[in-house]
């Protein structure tokens, strides 16, 4: 397999992991779809890397491995869940789930959610609907890195949302994205590639734009100041004002109406400087596109007008407009077959956390 | 008054002219509402600049002044409205009074529309809500002048969201914005001005980055090609496929989930270049903060994030960090004070209206 690994391999291999940290097997196996599913979809920097962090977590105990979830309040067609520290991939499977049988129930249904933690890529979440009919949204508050328009500090996240969409024969449309113009993790790959950081990006600890990754990497990680600009960049300009409301908007939605922390309050540390449970918010939704109209034309519709838009004129260089979602499609059928590439240091940490706890790694 | 025009005054002369048109008061009355909320609030592209263009479109019938208005189908958290054909400030204002009783009854309420037009500020809809401790979502598909990402033609329209947030001491949080990177009205600023627009903006007929203002502006007159870019700019690297995703999600929900005009069926015209019913389609949503949390302590958070946000360090050379909406509220209590000032081509166009209707313009 040349250095790729089987995705149904990696995926055993990483339950095993969270059920030696005392995980329930189901919830192991929920924590590690998540995971894997962004390796599938290409999105690596959400995929098995982070499994150290997790396990982390759950040592620092600020991740609980049987965390009590619970539904603090609801009415037929919404929820607010405390997560109970839980791992977030189980936390937000459980508050889709929720908010899918209210859609399927009473029409639509809305789930905020307090007291989790980072739950991976916000699609999974939204995909999980798809195959309901159900229109459906998803979107989490994280680490403060993204700095607002005119100001010097990152005190909002990368706060990504994600929407999905059924479709007929053409693939799902899902948009998932951060709301700032970057992540973080694009950031660390210019300072790999010792490239310059593309005008609007990030700003320096004076809150001026700034080509140099490192140090901005190292202005985030010793919160001097600065950080990634909002989606539409530094500035009002080309819109950054517009990324900072969307990005502001997930932190209300995730953080200020479930009660989590918000802003500057993810992440925090006691004054030894160890962490505390992060308190990361979540929001989720789902609506029947049949209250609206059948779903067979529904679909049809999106079928039409993905077609519309795919077949629409290219601009002069360019050979192919995508749908959201589609290069995912595409990586994850890839690597389904052809398995998923990881990178050396990966692999040799994915091999220590097996060491670690008797969990063979011999993919 | 020094050249500038009473918001009272203005709407009153406004409601005549609607009325002239054999628009019932009431209606009249919302419509000019809206107009003039946008003038108040500076966006002065979208108020009573357009009057004519109503006016036009009820001469021309393909705007109706006394729409059937019907509820197609409902459950006490959906509806699907048809328009009639309608004003679309009347459409609007209806449907998001029908999620706003929906939001009342049974915690949310999303209303789609068809059949509509041309609706005004999505802001204005998303601000009926906050009375009523509701979050509130309207926007609106429009016309075609976006080109999506990698594309050459504009298939898609500046298709603009709101999002309203009450609070408490503070301004309420109104997100209003274009999912293109900048408008048509700002392209229009640049040509009278001869200024070259900045890069990431707009696209020529080939679908190439341009700076000619008068060039991008006829392109759209004549579907010549090329046209205003998503936000996040022309190409993917500040993200304009993330202003693409955006768009293309406001079509659906405006277009594709209540059966109205999508994508390039906007704005039709028959054989001979008449203008048809444009079937502009909507979509409002709201929904009770108490669901998931005590208003009143939500509202203080809500001030709280404000609070964090605004006094957060500035960057250098820079005096004030906005939050969504501050701008508009500030511009709308000097403009109460101090009266609207209209262009003079404004004033001679309504002049003109007032004339051919008989209703005198004495402002």
């Amino acid at each position: 397999m040349d250095g790729r690994v089987s995705h149904i391999a990696l995926k055993e291999f990483v339950i095993q992991v969270f059920v030696k940290m005392g995980v329930p097997v189901e919830d192991a196996r929920v924590t590690a779809d998540v995971l894997v599913a962004a390796n599938l979809r290409g999105i690596d920097s959400h995929g098995v890397a982070r499994t150290r962090r997790y396990v982390q977590g759950l040592r620092d105990g600020v991740m609980l491995a049987t965390p009590e979830i619970q539904v603090v309040r609801q009415t037929p067609v919404t929820a607010l869940l405390d997560g109970g520290a839980g791992l977030g991939q189980v936390v937000g499977h459980r508050a889709m789930r929720l908010a899918m049988e209210k859609a399927a129930n009473a029409g639509v249904g809305f789930v905020a959610v307090r007291n989790s933690n980072h739950y991976g890529i916000a699609g999974y979440y939204a995909m999980m609907a798809l195959e309901q009919d159900l229109i459906s949204i998803s979107m989490t508050n994280s680490a403060t890195l993204v700095v607002p328009t005119f100001g010097r500090d990152a005190v909002l996240g990368t706060n990504p949302l994600s929407v999905a969409v059924p479709t007929g024969e053409e693939r799902p449309f899902v948009l998932d994205m951060a709301t700032s113009v970057v992540t973080r993790g694009k950031l660390e790959e210019y300072d790999r590639l010792e490239q310059p950081l593309l005008e609007g990006w990030a700003t320096d600890e004076r809150g001026i734009p700034t080509d140099d990754a490192a140090r901005v990497l190292a202005n985030m990680k010793e919160v001097l100041g600065g950080g990634i600009s909002p989606l539409g960049g530094t500035g009002e300009e080309l819109g950054g004002h517009k990324g900072y409301g969307l990005a502001f908007l997930v932190d209300i939605l995730c953080g200020v109406l479930p009660g989590a922390a918000y802003a500057s309050q993810v992440y925090p540390k006691d004054e030894g400087g160890k962490p505390l449970p992060s308190n990361i918010g979540h929001f989720f939704g789902a609506m029947q596109v049949d209250s609206f109209r059948p779903a067979q034309e529904f679909k049809a519709s999106m079928d039409d007008i993905i077609q519309v838009l795919k077949s629409s004129a290219k601009a002069e260089g360019q050979e192919r407009i995508f749908i959201h979602g589609e290069k995912e499609f595409e990586m994850a059928e890839q690597r389904m077959r052809e398995g998923i590439p990881l990178h050396p240091k990966v692999v040799k940490d994915l091999r220590d956390i097996g060491e670690e706890l008797g969990v063979p790694y011999a993919l």
